[in-house]
């Protein structure tokens, strides 16, 4: 089993008919400036849990964020005119609307409640994906809050990082998805979903396939990346985050080096909307 | 393990640590008429696969469309005026069209290529799911076609069939996905989604928990169908359809007649739109 297959309309590549899903079961509240691929690595071997080849780590964005430090204290923000503006049209808190719109290189949908944006990475999602459960300030911070945390800065470059330490670590091939619970249109829930990855396809592209009876498939593209949040997030114990890494085996993938932003769609060529 | 709990907060209904996936490797191009629990029944035992307690199968819903006999010979319609000016603008076959209005309650969106309905079920998706792919007219059909294969009549009353029946025969207690592959707003690639379920709770409510540092929780519900019919098409094998019920193994969750439609949102409440 190898993750780079060079025929890009190889059927084979979803068709492993077993997945198996096992969470890391402890791993330690992360810190800023953590060295998030050793702590990962050590979990991995405090468990006797192996990486190897073709298994894909999802990762929760959370703790790369902690991992990065991306705590934003609110008290520090002046809200400007505009964020007054959607503060008062959406309910929310002027410094918390400050914060969204510094990371954000577009506003999709503001309603009571909902500031539904498109984050600088390409994602869009409720407040640019601005976090207040399960932060804690970094404790050497002195600042009143109340504190938030950002995405991770990158976070196909975080996975980029993890895939190389870890790869090197255990000798083998891996791939990374960064995932975040992304709320979405149509559909009430939260979704597992991927905001980074690195080492695979984030969507699989099956054009040109044929189905069972030879007529050739149009529109036949998997995001395979989201689906292996939403997968890993059945587990990943979202309300008290004690599952925020996840090894899933089984996939036969396509290595590559796209970036999860491929899986966005650019609003004007959005069908949907 | 029990699916049912009393406890509606309780967090470790999502919080089991593994999760085995195992798709039916075989299974009979499935006939009109057919009685999809036995066949699926006979594929479990040919391949030595058991149903326990908790399992959730993860059935493909054009299989149940197919038993169901959901084909439709487009060459016998007549499009109305209304499915006539919709095809001008989507570019689609009028008749086509014809057959996705007579399925769905609302039209979403209206662009070239694209008619985004939402089907009588409550579920949003491009031409009402119907399909043109791996669909073969059953053979004592004598029309000209081209034939499309509709949705399941009822997926949620499809999914409490199979759930019967299979439960019956196993003595045990299973959950029944319906899953068919979607696109959806804002991302590209198609995902698995439960268009119907029987013996799960399709929402996993986390509200009122709380968080690591004892925040409650305020927005936490996850979509807990939802993913595990994302899960399960990353081994479906979607292209020739290969692999169209899927054994999921491991996850907690909560027992509950609460139908798919219920991971609906109402337009007047998608904060999204």
């Amino acid at each position: 089993m190898h993750a780079e297959v060079t025929d890009a309309r190889d059927p084979v590549l979803s068709c492993a008919a077993e997945l198996s899903l096992r969470a890391l079961r402890r791993l330690p509240h992360v810190q800023p400036g953590d060295d998030l691929a050793a702590l990962i690595d050590a979990g991995l071997r405090a468990e006797s849990l192996e990486l190897a080849d073709c298994d894909v780590l999802v990762v929760c964005s959370k703790i790369i964020a902690k991992a990065e430090g991306q705590y934003l204290d609110l008290s520090t923000l002046t809200p400007s005119a505009a964020a007054h503006e959607l503060a008062g049209r959406s309910g929310k808190d002027p410094r918390l609307v400050e914060a969204v719109l510094a990371d954000s290189s577009r506003v999709s949908r503001v309603a009571r409640e909902a500031l539904i944006v498109q984050h600088q990475g390409g994602h869009v999602s409720a407040n640019a994906g601005i976090d207040q459960s399960n932060v804690r300030p970094p404790s050497a911070a002195a600042g009143s809050g109340p504190w938030v945390l950002r995405l991770p800065r990158d976070a196909d470059a975080s996975a980029e990082r993890l895939r190389l330490q870890l790869s090197a670590a255990w000798g083998v091939r891996l791939a990374i998805v960064v995932s975040d619970s992304f709320g979405r249109p149509f559909r009430k829930g939260t979704v597992g979903t991927a905001i980074g990855c690195a080492g695979i396809e984030p969507l699989f592209d099956q054009r040109g396939a044929t189905d069972l009876f030879g007529r050739t498939l149009e529109h036949t593209i998997t995001a395979t990346a989201d689906q292996l949040a939403a997968a890993a997030d059945l587990i990943a114990g979202q309300a008290d985050e004690s599952r925020p890494v996840v090894r899933v085996r089984g996939l036969l993938f396509r290595a590559s080096a796209t970036p999860a932003s491929a899986l966005c769609r650019a609003p004007n060529e959005d069908l949907y909307l």
